[in-house]
């Protein structure tokens, strides 16, 4: 018998791939952080003898989600304004509190919060787009969460960074410094194709190439957007990054909702990504991706939760079963994204598009031992025909009992570990005095 | 001081009426199961010596919520089969599961199943239409939650009546025994255009109108049925109800998907209500219900799960949430749909329709305490702002503590009183192991 550091026996694994899969009593056997084997329970018990040893009984197995478009420490500015227009949002409200409140200390706090969020609900990877990234990877890392922090870049100063030269040069210097964690990988994050001139995307492009790293972008959020593009050069922003060059198998296009058949093509073709966020996109009234037109093409869509300030709730859970449920009614036909598609897109495609499938996003040896444990024995829960679809149709993050990443137990029995929970709601009720106070003045 | 059976301290009443108020510290006085008086906090504990005690300091107390529409007992059934198109979901994997097991002990069990869910997520007062609704009468009595009764009708036989005759002589007669039952009301509930004919249909509009009741039915939810009834009837099955003297304010039209801009009309000019099922409507790919429409023209909409064998949670925080967002996306305005009126939907706009809005669907004096609190201490609600969007964006039926139905508590702490859960686990399972092996054989 091998001697492992944990064993964890489920009622079901889903390992993702093969895709629809549901293992019953399967085991996962993990050493040094990494997936060593799946296998059933009964041999599993004979082939190896575990350090630690979890039994999950009535929960299904499934790889830790992969949020793939956040801004996560703008969590402090939950539900700050609600039901109002977006420019008018973030004209009257969002920018001028963010601007008034943004710090390394913001974003350090924030993300602390984001992330114990995330991992209570499964989510053990985040794709962040904020300011002070260098902020978000300590409070990732402290957390012990997976994340791709975006180098982001805008062409106008903020008390980050005074032009685009200096916003590069962060970006850059962070990753120099940190390219080595375990933890973290790294992607050009111009913000948006209204915010970042042609001369800085040309640039971003060039060194997203050079260094191989994806490029993180919101793309086609809003018709404004494209209007402005069509107004300023003539072409929809997609075209415009097409002939800079960007639309390549690195591009992750953000929300990405208003898409004629050619774009989608074009995304296609050029081996592209999007990181679709359906809450986000209906609640600012974007509208409506066409999901189901986009995997038909075989476009990879991974799911996102968009900013917190906007959403309210970092659950991809609602993303996965949102995601199904309007590309059925959007496409007319019930069958349109099935729940084991859902599952994959909240995994291995947003993995995938990150570039770091290799490592996760999917239950199979030589990969980190990224795990959430859904707990299937609530009353909410029974009774229960398929887990696969149970998970995306009757689930909640609420049935989120364990997450581990890289091996580490970091929730259990729904409790994040080391009393974090006490620390992190005075940090929230800080910041929300601090802001409620300013609305007042 | 006066003496009263409960009071209840909360950090916000939210009592709907006025609409989008949420009241600083304030408490709750009960007496004899109805509301005595709201007040602050201060004065209620000068004003009133109570038999029960209950604080709620970070907690929102809002009515509690009624579920507009659903099928209750089919949770039996759910997940039995996802992901395809109605018609063939119904012909091949529900009906004929359904006529093999309908039985009065699956609608109760099943009714005692989802009263435990709805229950648990906040629900208080469910609108059902399914067979046997003695039975779903006496496991909502069990349960201690309210029900309008459906009075179903079909004109095909069933195990539970052999034709229109019996089903109307079987409601009236289950309508005769319980009618004083302070828990109960009760529908006439033909089950749609298309499964009852005009004959059937002329007779419940009579006995609807002689015995003061609402009539609930599936009306406009798919475009098979408007096809059908087009090419049967010559009309759209609205204009054929409407001919027949069904549109009246007694209707309860569940689903109204596919409305025209006169039909909506028609509703409002006749004071009809709409059981709006906005994840339900998604799921089995049947449409984006106008809800925008029917609001700026003044419909009464209120929400419902629909049937958990589709949807698959009978979870009203869901409805709110999604109706919330769907409206935004459909109309293109961020500022559609108000987190305040969607829980007017979920409240006082359901009891409204079903005709019992004197006694439930807000908290005001004189009205039953069917009362539900909402913790706001979980990471996933922090930081706060505004506890009414928060309420509708961020919670979820998780964040459900408490649930009071006429002043009796159901749910303390997220638990059922009196260890109901094991004996619930045991009945799903017991059901689930039947429908599992006949699916296998």
């Amino acid at each position: 018998m091998q001697a492992i550091d944990l064993l964890i026996d489920a009622r079901w694994v889903i390992p993702v791939n093969p895709a629809g899969r549901a293992l019953d009593h399967h085991s996962v056997a993990v050493h040094d952080g990494r997936i060593l084997a799946v296998l059933p329970t009964a041999q599993a018990h004979t082939a190896y003898v575990a350090g630690e040893f979890v039994s999950l009984p009535a929960h299904a197995l499934i790889p830790g989600l992969v949020n793939l478009h956040t801004h996560a420490a703008t969590v402090l500015m939950r539900g700050f304004a609600e039901d109002m227009a977006p420019m008018q949002w973030l004209q009257e409200r969002f920018w001028p509190a963010e601007s008034r409140n943004v710090s390394p200390q913001f974003v350090y706090d924030g993300t602390l919060l984001a992330c114990a969020e995330m991992l209570r609900g499964g989510i053990t990877c985040f794709n962040d787009m904020y300011l002070y990234p260098a902020e978000t990877a300590r409070a990732a890392i402290e957390m012990g969460m997976r994340a791709a922090l975006g180098l982001v870049v805008v062409d106008t100063p903020t008390t980050y960074a005074t032009d685009a030269d200096d916003y590069v040069a962060k970006g850059l210097a962070l990753r120099d410094a940190m390219r080595e964690h375990p933890l973290l990988s790294f992607c050009m994050a111009p913000h948006a194709p209204h915010t970042v001139g042609d001369k800085t995307l040309s640039r971003l492009i060039t060194l997203a190439e050079e260094l191989d790293l994806p490029v993180h972008m919101q793309v086609h959020k809003t018709l404004d957007e494209i209007a402005q593009s069509v107004a300023r050069h003539g072409v929809r922003p997609l075209e415009r990054l097409r002939a800079l060059g960007m639309v390549g198998p690195n591009l992750i296009a953000a929300h990405a909702i208003h898409l004629a058949p050619e774009e989608i093509t074009l995304l296609v073709k050029n081996g592209s990504s999007v990181a679709h966020c359906p809450t986000s996109n209906l609640k600012c009234a974007n509208g409506i991706a066409p999901v189901a037109q986009m995997l038909a093409e075989g476009v990879t869509v991974g799911l996102g939760t968009g900013g917190p300030a906007g959403n309210d709730r970092l659950d991809m859970f609602q993303e996965m079963r949102l995601a199904a449920l309007l590309a059925k009614a959007a496409s007319g036909d019930a069958g349109t994204l099935p729940a084991h598609r859902a599952l994959a897109m909240a995994t291995l495609d947003g993995a995938r598009a990150l570039r770091i499938d290799h490592a996760i996003g999917s239950i199979e040896p030589g990969k980190f031992a990224d795990l959430t444990a859904v707990e299937f024995n609530a009353l909410e829960m029974l009774p229960c025909y398929n887990p696969v679809s149970h998970l995306v149709y009757s689930a909640g993050r609420e049935n989120v009992s364990h997450v581990w990443v890289a091996g580490r137990l970091l929730v259990e029995n729904r409790g994040l570990k080391n009393g974090q929970k006490n620390d992190l709601e005075k940090l929230a009720l800080l910041w929300q005095n601090r802001l409620s106070m300013e609305t007042k003045a």
